[in-house]
């Protein structure tokens, strides 16, 4: 009934979409596989997308040919860009976006892109024959084959709603829960685990005081996502609120916590540490006065309202109780309450760095399923994993990241050879090159590699090609140019900053704190005509550069060491248990792991120096 | 934690809908509660509206002030007046439909109602006490208090879906069913039965050759439902397609009816006769060597397409084959399989004519749970039940619509006394006042009535009004006007019919099957100018009644003289097993229904001319 499809991909959330997408686009016979075509893209939890090291990772997958900053741009009704005050590196776009929206142009563009098909039924197991996944298995019993599977369950696999005392099976609020995979993973011989996450009530928008809370507005000079530009900033924008939890209203709360599911021992999965629930909050941060309530609205026109902060499994009554004695909540009204869920996870120490597991040839894991959590995390886990079945079919060389190459690289490698306890999330502290994983040159550090294998289109190459050589013009110029103290000493006073005694390169002004591009227009009108010649991007991107010159220079020199190591490779069937000289635990880990590289080896937990060294010398380096 | 409220209405389909704006715009606070706040006002099977008698049903809903009017009109992809080459009783809007888009405004129109409240959660029991409904009992054991319920759950009570052998629970694909309200209804005394529905495959538009199908158009002066005009026809429209099934198709699909759960018994439920499988239309009608197939877009932009008249619960295999024989479909690529949907309903015959049931006071049922099948008679049930829960609770006189008036009270009539055993979905045939029932005149017959119990807005009414006096205006001058023979023989010779010999009037002229109002005004330019002052609808609806005047008036004397008895009230509590000069039948059968009305009575079945005359008799009447 079917053909055999190059990837099949089960699940359409975040991770799942852009794996279809990316291995179409890169010429593979894709079918997305998933349980309800009208919950394409749902997301889960908070309307947003991006904010701190998420956003950079928006901005990655966008530079390699991805969608979800596209589709973030198209379905935004607030851009703001966080620490704006900071440093560049930490820089980070967030929108807030109309969920409708959202889910109907991610699925508008799968329907639009060729080679992708589609089938709407749940998956209950993957076809497996001499190691090799063959296919799935649907729930009415049909059998799909296809050369390689990407599986993205997200939270569903065997998914356990609880609230208060209450549990029931389920994916997410009002849908089923997946049965049948996890099972016959751990048949193959997987390890799987239970980990968990939470929900915020919903409430209605008409319900609530708005003048007792702070209006939080979108930037002035809204930005966006996408490097290409097919999507345009916001003209208008929706405002979110801001309030706060009170001593009443975590008393309230704490009435509930001998029937919380997570302090009586009735969840057993780990949540996200740094996505506490309020009553974890409340909890552990005991001396806190009072939390922060993000109070965002769910699209343009819909009353309903994400109450981000207040994510809760404690009694609805609870919920609800505690809720109204917010201000601004006093009449408030509910729509849903708050909920954890439990569902199966698979440490992803059981991959590869192409997200291929190691146990089964061609089946490849992205998303939550992996232990992570938040969509940024995995979307680009399901590019990965979309772009690498794809190589793989046509046999090509994988498609790998670098840890100084992309906060995706960095949380692919730190899942894999770290693993994770607790659900998984991007911070900026994760990268240590972050000054050079910026979210303004995700396009001059990702989009070539993308282009190189036929993801990221012809356009996008040759708006990155061009503000990359505009930069590098502007610069050039900016070094040749000089100025007298006499043209510049009075300006360079008015900015509060040393004047000059001779003549000075505008570049060695411009790493001045005091002085930014934009001063600069103001100095000399012939000078300002020249910078218009160039894009906002240009300006900024030229000014960053020189800048941060040597800072940039000195993480680019510490990269350059590491990955003479970090790029020399093992080979795959590599017996570390004939290595009888490695320490215990760094010969169990190396085994398990099966590192690609030597790099990789080095950070795996567990393997020590001495280990790495008797590595080095096995493998002849 | 919830308010006490007026109404609970459970379940966001058509009928609940309807109920729950109904009820708010009358000033009942509503709840409306259901399994899941993403599928408010989902089409479970066709995106269309309307169609013959169904979109007279629409237009009477909008007379009203009921809403799917309106929504449909927002959402429509095309418009077509059907049978509009027969009479005016005839004529039938019908819009196909945006799904996505009709479900948008659905869920934004009853977000910008006011007094409707919202909670997403499964309800799995009603509160009854000392006979009288108090509230609903949900999944997670919250209680919520209530004066009335209107339960309108669809087609999800314990819903089992079949695909040829196969089989499991849910309310529509991929939507679970819902659990607990039939078994405590029938402990309550309620009875129940089973029916079944089913719905075609969706396919992959791309994949299908159009060339090799028929294009059906939308109407070249498209029209739309609302007679406000806060919303406006459509300036361009999609297209649907016509193919035919054939020998092949047939023989295919006949290679599973082992396998088919309609043919070896698996299914219980009766389905509908008038809406058959193909499986059922190639059994029943062995002789026809085609059936027509309907090509519908789902939507303005997504490919997928839904497949009208192939309906079917074969299995896959089987309906994949036979679908790729049909003329267009030879690469189909299939999204999901069709299913056939068994689920539980309860006999009308235990309502009220308000829709409240007999045996506990204040609870309403509307829609698929009364056994009828399709969007409209679900939304118009769900309007007259929504509307008189509130009246109940405002403790003011029921709203009961005659035969006379509308489809709806034929609907209502016929579920109520003559039960169904079979999906009930409305024909023109059921009206015996078709003429009087036109979708021209929904307005003029109901807006009034909809005006008086609140829900009808000033606007509504005045517009009515405004159409009812200028047709009658225009009428009267139809009627003075006179033209000589001299002004007038030319044309009537051009438009084929007799010559006059003295001055006539105008109406007169009219009633002439050959000339139209239009005719009239290429006659005079003068008298075109003075008819240039009325809109389309009041010159069609001074047409109308000048031209089936005789007609219209006999239908309305056979209304006065019915209505007489018809509207004679029987006591609530009268005692009818306390007559034994009643037939056994008839006593059995009224004191099961317990009609409202002489006029009620004299249409059950069982109950004889004899039996009615002594009910007159006792009635005193
Ligand atoms: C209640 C809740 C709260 C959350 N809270 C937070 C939070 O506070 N912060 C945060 O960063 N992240 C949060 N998340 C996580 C965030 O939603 C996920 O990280 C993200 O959606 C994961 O994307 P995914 O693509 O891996 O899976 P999902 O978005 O879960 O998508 C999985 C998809 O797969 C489909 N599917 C699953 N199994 C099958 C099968 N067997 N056959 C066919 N289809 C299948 C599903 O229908 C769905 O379309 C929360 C998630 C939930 C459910
Ligand atoms: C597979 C299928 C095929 C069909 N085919 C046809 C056809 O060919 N022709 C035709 O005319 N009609 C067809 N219909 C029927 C048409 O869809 C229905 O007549 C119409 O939708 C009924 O409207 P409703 O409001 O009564 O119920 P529905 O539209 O079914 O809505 C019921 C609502 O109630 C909610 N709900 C149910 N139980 C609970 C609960 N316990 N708690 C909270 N919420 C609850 C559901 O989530 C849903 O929102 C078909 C329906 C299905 C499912």
């Amino acid at each position: 009934m079917f053909q055999k499809y190059d990837v099949i991909v089960v699940g359409a959330g975040h991770a799942g979409c852009e794996a279809a997408h990316a291995a179409a686009k890169m010429g593979s016979k894709v079918l997305l596989c998933t349980m309800n075509m009208n919950t394409i893209a749902q997301m889960s939890c908070n309307p947003a997308m991006g904010g701190v090291a998420k956003g950079q990772i928006v901005r990655e997958i966008d530079a390699l040919g991805g969608m979800s900053g596209i589709i973030s741009d198209r379905s935004m009704i607030q851009f703001r860009m966080l620490n704006r005050s900071k440093g560049p590196a930490m820089w980070s776009p967030r929108t807030q976006n109309d969920r409708m929206r959202f889910a109907e142009e991610w699925r508008m563009a799968l329907e639009q892109t060729p080679n992708v098909d589609f089938w709407q039924e749940m998956v209950t197991g993957i076809l497996v024959k001499d190691g090799k996944v063959r296919g799935v298995r649907t729930g009415i019993g049909i059998e799909i084959e296809s050369e390689a599977v990407v599986l993205t369950n997200g939270t569903f696999l065997n998914g356990i709603i609880h609230i208060g005392e209450k549990q029931f099976g389920g994916g997410r609020t009002g849908e089923a829960a997946a049965k049948g995979i996890t099972e016959q993973l751990v048949q193959l011989g997987f390890e799987a685990g239970r980990m968990k996450t939470g929900t915020p009530p919903r409430v209605d928008g008409r319900s609530l005081d708005y003048s007792k809370m702070e209006e939080q507005l979108g930037d002035e000079n809204p930005e966006k996502f996408s490097y290409l530009d097919i999507t345009q900033p916001l003209q208008n924008q929706k405002s979110c609120w801001i309030t706060y939890t009170n001593k009443e209203v975590h008393q309230t709360l704490e009435t509930g916590f001998d029937r919380s599911p997570m302090f009586n021992g009735r969840i057993q999965g780990l949540g996200p540490r740094y996505c506490p629930s309020i009553e974890d909050k409340i909890n552990r941060f005991a001396e806190r006065e009072r939390h922060q309530i993000f109070v965002e609205p769910e699209g343009w026109n819909t009353v309903e309202i994400y109450v981000n902060g207040f994510s809760t499994s404690l009694p609805e009554d609870v919920q609800y109780k505690a809720l109204r004695q917010i201000p601004g909540f006093e009449n408030a009204k509910m729509f849903r309450p708050g909920y954890a869920i439990e569902y199966d996870f698979f440490p992803p120490t059981q991959l590869h760095l192409t997200l291929e597991t190691q146990l089964v040839e061609n089946l490849y894991f992205a998303g939550q399923i992996n232990g992570t959590t938040g969509y940024e995390e995995a979307a680009s886990q399901g590019l990965i994993a979309g772009i690498n079945a794809s190589l793989k079919v046509q046999e090509k060389d994988p498609f790998l990241l670098q840890r100084s190459d992309a906060y995706i690289g960095v949380l692919i490698d730190d899942l894999i050879n770290k693993g994770t306890e607790e659900p998984y999330r991007m911070f900026t502290s994760r990268a240590e090159f972050r000054l050079l994983l910026r979210q303004d040159n995700a396009d001059l550090r990702l989009t070539e590699k993308g282009y190189q294998i036929g993801l990221a289109e012809e356009e996008r190459m040759q708006a990155m090609q061009d503000k990359k050589s505009k930069t590098a013009h502007l610069i050039n110029d900016l070094k040749q140019k000089k100025w007298t103290p006499e043209e510049i000493n009075p300006s360079l006073e008015a900015l509060g900053t040393a004047t000059i005694q001779e003549k000075t390169t505008i570049e060695k002004l411009l790493k001045r704190p005091q002085i930014g591009i934009q001063d600069l227009k103001a100095i000399h009108s012939e000078f300002d005509q020249y910078l218009s010649k160039y894009s906002k991007e240009v300006l900024e991107q030229a000014e960053i550069q020189i800048k941060y010159e040597s800072y940039l220079e000195k993480e680019q020199q510490m990269v350059q060491k590491l990955s003479n190591m970090e790029n020399f490779r093992i080979p795959h069937k590599f017996d570390y248990l004939a290595i009888t000289a490695l320490s215990a635990e760094g010969r169990q880990k190396l085994n398990k792991i099966r590192p690609e590289t030597l790099g990789q080896a080095s950070r795996i937990s567990g393997v020590s120096p001495a280990d790495l060294s008797i590595l080095t010398v096995y493998l002849g380096k």
